[in-house]
């Protein structure tokens, strides 16, 4: 029997932050829940990053995830752009720290590149593949699409993670 | 009498947040403590995140700040260490506004200008000036002086923001 690994992911923004959860099970794959996390875009900046801070803190208890991951965020904006995610992205990253969650990053490119074949694929193919990997997921937005996508990855390659950082420990 | 107003300054970074409190009261400035919240920069990000979320979390705790100032930060660098930057900025602004606190931000070069008296100083004239309006502040590192100045800033213009904040008010 292999234990089920719940996993969560999470694609950070400022207005909208999306999270997934997916169970991992050996190898097989099933829809926990998702959502997206708003912040009130009429409140200031460290108000709304307190929104999105309770909003992760109340699905990490309620989904109870043994790991995180999150996307590294590409970034070919201008810097106040990036400086704007990169906030909300620090939130993302520091509320599963703060709840003892190790948390996982990968690439874009190599989140769609699992998920759908090819590194470049639109949110629309994210979208048509999560309906396949996932039949009993009910994404309302683009957001908790890609969140799952980025659970998906991590399920993905957790295992390939684990045997790299048993390695590095016997080597060290 | 005046009531002492304690003011927390931020200058946000990945490795290094410097922090600085001063105490307001009526037109006289003092200093109050300083110093900086350094993240191991051999760990996960995500992991650093949570070291400075921490360190902030012991220095309100400490400080009992009453407001609190973070520098908006000026990014004309690549997008790439905007994202880092902002990052750190993400939890300098969230941790005051979980604790309850009201966050202003200002724009570097106004920080300067009400320190130093132009917008274009660098950071020994900022630490000059440190020495000459707090003159029993011991500032060991740059991005502590830094975090006074900001500190300072808000000092100097929380009057005119409480005025506007009345006036907007009324208007609504």
């Amino acid at each position: 029997m292999t234990a089920a690994i719940r996993i969560l992911g999470l694609d950070p923004g400022l207005r909208k932050t999306g999270w997934g959860l997916v169970v991992s099970e050996g190898t097989r794959l099933s829809f926990g829940a998702c959502g997206v996390v708003e912040s009130d875009d009429k409140r200031p900046l460290a108000e709304r990053l307190r929104q999105i801070h309770a909003g992760l803190e109340s699905v990490i208890k309620a989904q109870a995830p043994h790991e995180v991951a999150v996307e590294e965020t590409f970034v070919n904006r201008d810097p106040q752009s990036a400086l704007k995610l990169g906030q909300a992205r620090g939130i993302a990253l520091v509320v599963p720290a703060l709840a003892g969650l190790d948390v996982a990053e990968y690439a874009a490119n190599l989140v769609k590149k699992t998920v759908v074949g090819v590194g470049h694929a639109d949110k629309k193919q994210v979208q048509a593949m999560i309906r396949v990997l996932l039949p009993k997921a009910v994404t309302t937005s683009a957001d908790a699409a890609d969140a799952l996508a980025i659970a998906i990855c991590h399920a993905q390659h957790r295992g390939a993670r684990e045997l790299l950082a048993r390695h590095q420990a016997l080597k060290a």
